[in-house]
C-alpha cells in the first residue's frame, strides 16, 4: 500500500454527512482495494468543537474556512457536506482550483445554479460525482445489473415511494429544511432526489411528469437552535414555505408508467423508501434501507406453478461490493453504501474516466425536480425537455 | 330456523361472481345467524351447462330468461352477476318489479346509466347493494373501525395499488374485458373501482383527480371462443381499446393526499391490492388478498423505543365477521367476503334500512371513474363536484 | 348430478369439527366434482340446540343418540366429531355396521385402541379415513409433490414448532382439552398429531424420539360448563394431568433429524404451526395455517447469486386442490381443508381404495405420540420399533 | 482527545475475525466515545501478506510471532483472533503479562482449558473478555432490556435455530472447521457457542440437557490448501470427525423449556439465526443476522383485538448503542457489532470493572457444550451441575 498513490482529502462540514463521508475514508482500505488511498487531510466546518471532532476522526488538520481547503496545494479532492446554499460556491471553486469534487445532494438550489457547477467542472476537466448513494447499495446495484442482462425485459411500471415521518409531530420546529432559501424544497428536493435518480438510473430518462405537493401543517414554532439535524423550538410561531409531501406521476422516455410519493408523514416509517420495478420477464422489489441487504427477484421463466418472488440476500461473493465484507449471510449497512461511492470515485479520478454518479445526473435530478414543481403550479403534466 | 322468514332468490349469472355468490347463499347460515334465511331458488343464465349447474349447485330452478326471475312473483332478490352490459336493465327492472337488488360491480357502463338505476332503486323503495365486497373483508373492516374509534387521527396519505399480472402475456386474447363496450373500461374501471370504494370507505370522499392511462400492448389476437374469465385466441388480430394500467393522484375533500394505481402488468402479482392509511396518530396497511387476514396497524401513542407495525391477525372474537368461523389462527379466505355481503343485506332488507354499500356508492365510484378519464385525456385536474 | 350416486352422512358432533365437516360436506359439490354427492342425512349430538343446529345446518334429520345413526341403513358414512372418548365405540360399531368411518383426530385414547379401530374398520373392509387436514392443505400437499418430483433431493432436517397461546392465561378453566382421562394428553396429543402426521407424510418414518414434557401452570380452575372450546371456570381448583408444552428430537428411517415442538404457550401466536424442510437439492418452509396459502421455496439449481426463497401463492390452477375455487390471487381459508378431505374419502369410497390418510396414519401417529410419552418418563430415547 | 489515554493493542490474526476486530478498532472513535481510545500498534500474523495487510489496516507494526506480542511492554490489549487451538496458549501467557486479553470464541477446546484461562486471567487481575457479540447486536441488547424490564414476564420458551448451508455442498472440503483436533467440534462448537451464549444472557442458566449430534456426509476431500475460511480441496478423501448438526433440548434453572438445533445444511440460509423467547407478558422474536436490526416483540397488554408481533426498528436514540450511528431507519451491519464489543471493553478496562461477557460466560458456553456433547453420548440427559 506505501507505494501507492494517494489523494488528499478536503472534507467540509462535519454533521451527519461529514461523519458519514469520514467512516468511508477511514475504511474503503481495510474492505477494498482502491487504486488510490484516500487521506483524511483537512476537516473543515464552523462550531467550537471542529479541532476535538477532527481529532476524533482523525483528521491531519482542520479549518474554519472552506477558501482555506480549496487553495491548499497539498488537497486533492473536496467533499462538500456543507448546508446546500454553499455547494456552488465552493465547487465552482473546487474545480477553478483544479481538485476533484465529490458534492452532496441536491447538487444546487436551482437548475440555472446546477448547469453553473456542471459547467465549472467540466471546464476545469476535474474529476465530479454527487452523493447518490443508492446506486451504491449491493442490491440496488445488483437490480441495475439484472436489468441490464435483460432479466426483466420491456419495463411497464416504477414505484418509488418514500416515506419519513419525523414531521407528523406538530412541535417539530421550523429549521433549514422547512426553508426554502436554505434547502431548496421540502420532501421532493430532499427524498424525491435519491427516488428520481434511482428510477433514471435503472429505467432511463423520464420524458414527462405530473406533480402535486401540499404541506399538511403551515405553521411551526421557530427554531431558535440548529444544529446539522439537531433543532430546538421557540415560542414564536413561523409559515413552512417548503411542500411536506410530493407525489408525481411520470412517464419514461421508453414507455414505462412511473408512481412517486415523497413524504416526512409516512406514520410508523422512519424511513421507507420502496422501490419496484415490474417488466415483461420479471420484476425487482426492493424495500428501502430498513431492509437494505434484501432485493426481490421474480422470474417469470420459473417454470409454471414454481413462481414466486424470491428474498435475494445480496451479500454473496457475486453481488456487487457485498462480496468484500464478510461471508455471506452477515449484512452491511447504510453506512458502507458512502464507501462505496469513495472507493468508485477514487477509481474514476486514477482511471480518468466520469464517475458514476456525475455532476450530470445532478443536473438530471434538477430538471425533474423543477418540472414537478412546474407541474405542481400548472396543475397538468409539464415535459422534461421543455423546461 | 323454521319459523324464520325466507327470501328467494333470484341469481343471474353462472361464472367466477355467480359462483361466488352461490357459495354465499349456501354457507352464510352454517355461520351466521341472518334475519332471514336466503334461499336458492332460480338460477338464470345462457348456456348449455346451466341445468347441471343448477343441480349442482342446489337450486331449485333454472332457467335462461332473466325476465322469468324478475316477473317470478316467488322471487325476493335478483342478484345480477350478469355480464356488465346488462346491469342497467335488469337491475331496473328488478326494482320495477318490486325486488331486492344485489348487483356486481362496477354498477354501470357510465355515470348517466348509473344515476338512472339509483332512481329506480329509490323510486321502488326496494333495498340494493352493490359487489364491493372489500368493505367486508374483515381486516378492512376492521381499519374502518380503527379509523371511526380516532385511533389514526387526522389522515395525511391513502395508497392503493393493485396489480395483477394476467395481461403481461401478449398471447393473452382480446376478450370482453379488453373491450370498452363490454367492460366500460380496463384496468381502472375493473380493479379501480374496487379501490375507490375502499377509499370512500375508509378516508371519506375525494375532491380531484388527476390520472394517467396506458395501454402498454395495443394489438392482441382476438378471442374466438369466451366464457366468464376463460378466453381462447383466434388466429386474428384486434385492437385493445381499454386502458392496461391507469394511475392517478387525489385530493380528499378532507386534505388528505391520494395515490392509486391500477395495473394488469404487475408481473409476479396475481392479485396485489394493497392499501395503505398514514395518520397523525397511526398508520394502516393491509396487503391484498394474498394476505386478506393481516392488518399491519401502527400506534404512535406506543412507548417511545417500542413502536413499530403490529401484525393483527384478523381473525378474534372481536373482529368483524371473524370470530363467526373458527378459533382464532385460523384464517378465511376470499369466498367469505361474499357471505359477509349477503349477511349485511339480507340483514338491511329485513331491518328496513339502507344496504352498506348501496348503489349510491356504486354511483359515487362511478363519478371518480369519470373523472380519472376525463383529466387523463385533458392531461389536468378535474374536480368530482364539476363533472 | 342427478344421476350420481349419493352417500348419506350421519354426524356425530356439533361443536367446532361438526361445524367444519358440515361445512365440508356443504361445500365440496359447488368447488368439485366428487364421484358421489355427501348427502347431509343425520345430525347426532347431545344438548337441547341439537334441533335447531340440524336445521340450520341443513340435516333432513337428527338424533341424541349415536346407536341411531349407526344402525340405520340410509346411512353410508359415519363421521365422527365427538369427544376422543368415543371415538373408538363409535368407529368399530360402524365399522361392524358396514359403514365407512370418517373419525376426528386423534384417533384413540392410546395404542391399543387404535389397534383395534383398525382392526374392526379392516375386518369390516369399510373405507376410513382420520383428520389429518394438514396433509390437505394445498401449500402441503404441493411441497409434498415436490419432495416426490425430486426437487428437494436427499432430506437433512425436519422441523415441526406448532405453538398457540390460550393457556397463557392462568385463569383459563381446567376444561377437557387438559384432562389425560378425556384428551388423552396435552399440547403434545392434540397439536402434536398433526405435525407427526405431516412429518411422516413429508419425510417418512421415524426411527427413534428423545421428548421433553412440561406443565408450566400445574393448578388452574375447575371449569363447571363446558361446551366444546367453551368453558366457564369455578372457584375450586384441580390439577392439571397433561403437558402444556412437548418438545421432541428424532431420527428419521432415512436419516433426517428432526425438531418438534408443541405449546399452548407460544405467546402471541394464536395457532402458528411452522414446518421447515431442509434437503441437499432444496428446502420448504410453510408458516402454517396463519399463512396457510404460501409455501417458501428455495431451489438450489437457480443461478448463483440469484438463489433465494422464492413466495409460491399456492392458488394457481396447478396446484393441488387449489385451482378449483377462484382465480390465481384470491385465498382459500382453514375451512377449505376440510372440503379436501371430504372430496378424497367420498372418491375413495367409490373407487374401492384406501382413503389418504386412512387409519393406519392414525395407528402410526399414535405410536410417536407413545414413543415420546415413553421417553418423557424415561428421560432417553425410544425406537419407534420396539414400543 | 488527544489527552485521552491510549490502549496499544496487539492482534494476533488477520483473517476473517481479525478484519472484524481491526474494523472495531478503526471506527469505535468515530462513532463513540470510549474512556480510552484503542491503537492499533501491532498485526501478528503468519503469511508473506502480513506486511501488504499491516499496512493497509494501518497498524503501526507487525509481527509473525505472537510471544513478541505479548512481550512488548507497550502493548496493553491482546486481541486473540487465532486458531482457536492457540487460544489457550496466548491467552494465559498475556495474562501472565498483564495484559487485557479479548478473546474470540469458542474460548478453548475443552472444558479444563478453559478453566485454566479463566485462572489465568483472575489471577493476573486483567481485564478479560470473549467474542460473544450477539450480546452487542442492539437488537438483542433491546431484547435483554425489555426482559430485565420485566416486560416479558415468566419465561416459558427459548428456542434457538442456527442455520447456515456451506456444508451442502458435497465437494466442500474437509478443512480445519472439520477437523475436532483444530475445531473443537463442529456446527454445536462454531455456531451453538453464540446460541447458548445468548440463551444464557437472555434467560438465565441451563440446569441439564439432551443432544443429538448427525454428519450427514461422512468423507470429504481433504483440503490442500486452508486460509482462513478459505479452503481448496485435493483428491485425497478423508473422513469428518466432528458434527454437521446439533440439535437439544434443555431445561433452564427458572423451568424455561429450551430447544436448539445448529447445523451447516440449513440450505438456503446463509447465516440464519433465530431465537424467539415466549414469556407470560410478551414474546420476542430476533431473527438473526440477516435481519439484523428487526426485534418482533409482542405485548399481552395491549387492547383486546389489537395485538400483534410489532415489527421494531432497532435503531432509534432511545435503543442500545444504535443511536449513536444515524437518524432511525439507516441500518447498521455485522462490523458493528464488533464496535459495540470493542467500545465495552475499553470502557470495562478503564473503569476497572469486569467486562460482558468475560472468560466467565467463556467457560460456562463451554460447559454446555461439554454437556452436549455427553448426552448425545449417553443418549439421555445430563445435567450441568454434574459435569
Amino acid at each position: 500500500m506505501s507505494e501507492k498513490k494517494r489523494l488528499n482529502v478536503g472534507l467540509v462540514g462535519h454533521r451527519f454527512m461529514g461523519r458519514a463521508h469520514t467512516h468511508a475514508y477511514t475504511d474503503v482500505t481495510l474492505f477494498f482495494e482502491p487504486r488510490a488511498k484516500p487521506v483524511k487531510h483537512t476537516l473543515c466546518a464552523l462550531g467550537d468543537d471542529v479541532p476535538r471532532v477532527a481529532s476524533r476522526w482523525e483528521f491531519s488538520n482542520w479549518t474554519s474556512d472552506w477558501q482555506d481547503v480549496v487553495s491548499n496545494p497539498e488537497i486533492d479532492i473536496i467533499d462538500i457536506c456543507a448546508p446546500s446554499t454553499l455547494h456552488k460556491q465552493i465547487s465552482i471553486a473546487a474545480a477553478e482550483a483544479g481538485k476533484h469534487v465529490f458534492c452532496e445532494k441536491p447538487l444546487a438550489l436551482n437548475l440555472p445554479d446546477a448547469h453553473e457547477m456542471l459547467g465549472a467542472v467540466r471546464d476545469a476537466g476535474v474529476t465530479h460525482t454527487v452523493g447518490f448513494n443508492y446506486r451504491k447499495v449491493p442490491a440496488l446495484a445488483f437490480a441495475k445489473r439484472l436489468i441490464e442482462e435483460d432479466k426483466i425485459g420491456r419495463i411497464f411500471h416504477f414505484r418509488g415511494m418514500y416515506s419519513q415521518d419525523w414531521l407528523v409531530d406538530p412541535e417539530f420546529p421550523l429549521a433549514w429544511r422547512l426553508r426554502e432559501k436554505d434547502a431548496g424544497g421540502g420532501s421532493s428536493w430532499d427524498l424525491g432526489a435519491h427516488v428520481i435518480d434511482t428510477a433514471r438510473h435503472l429505467i432511463g430518462e423520464l420524458e414527462e411528469v405530473c406533480g402535486f405537493k401540499t404541506t399538511f401543517i403551515e405553521e411551526r414554532p421557530v427554531a431558535v437552535v440548529e444544529d446539522g439535524l439537531y433543532a430546538e423550538a421557540g415560542d414564536e410561531m413561523g409559515e413552512v414555505d417548503v411542500d411536506d409531501a410530493t407525489s408525481f406521476l411520470a412517464r419514461f422516455e421508453n414507455g414505462a408508467m412511473g408512481v412517486f410519493e415523497m413524504t416526512r408523514y409516512g406514520t410508523g416509517h422512519r424511513n421507507q423508501n420502496r422501490i419496484e420495478v415490474y417488466g415483461s420477464k420479471g420484476s425487482l422489489i426492493w424495500n428501502g434501507f430498513e431492509e437494505m441487504n434484501n432485493l426481490y427477484y421474480y422470474d417469470r421463466s420459473d417454470p409454471s406453478g414454481e413462481q414466486g418472488f424470491r428474498l435475494i440476500q445480496v451479500g454473496e461473493a457475486e453481488h456487487p461490493y457485498a462480496g468484500n465484507y464478510f461471508p455471506a449471510g452477515h449484512i452491511i449497512g447504510f453506512g458502507e453504501t458512502f464507501i462505496h461511492e469513495v472507493l468508485d470515485f477514487v477509481n474514476a479520478i486514477e482511471a480518468g474516466e466520469p464517475a458514476d454518479p456525475s455532476f450530470v445526473d445532478g443536473v438530471k435530478a434538477q430538471e425533474v425536480l423543477l418540472a414537478v414543481d412546474r407541474s405542481a403550479e400548472e396543475r397538468g403534466w409539464v415535459s422534461i425537455s421543455e423546461l
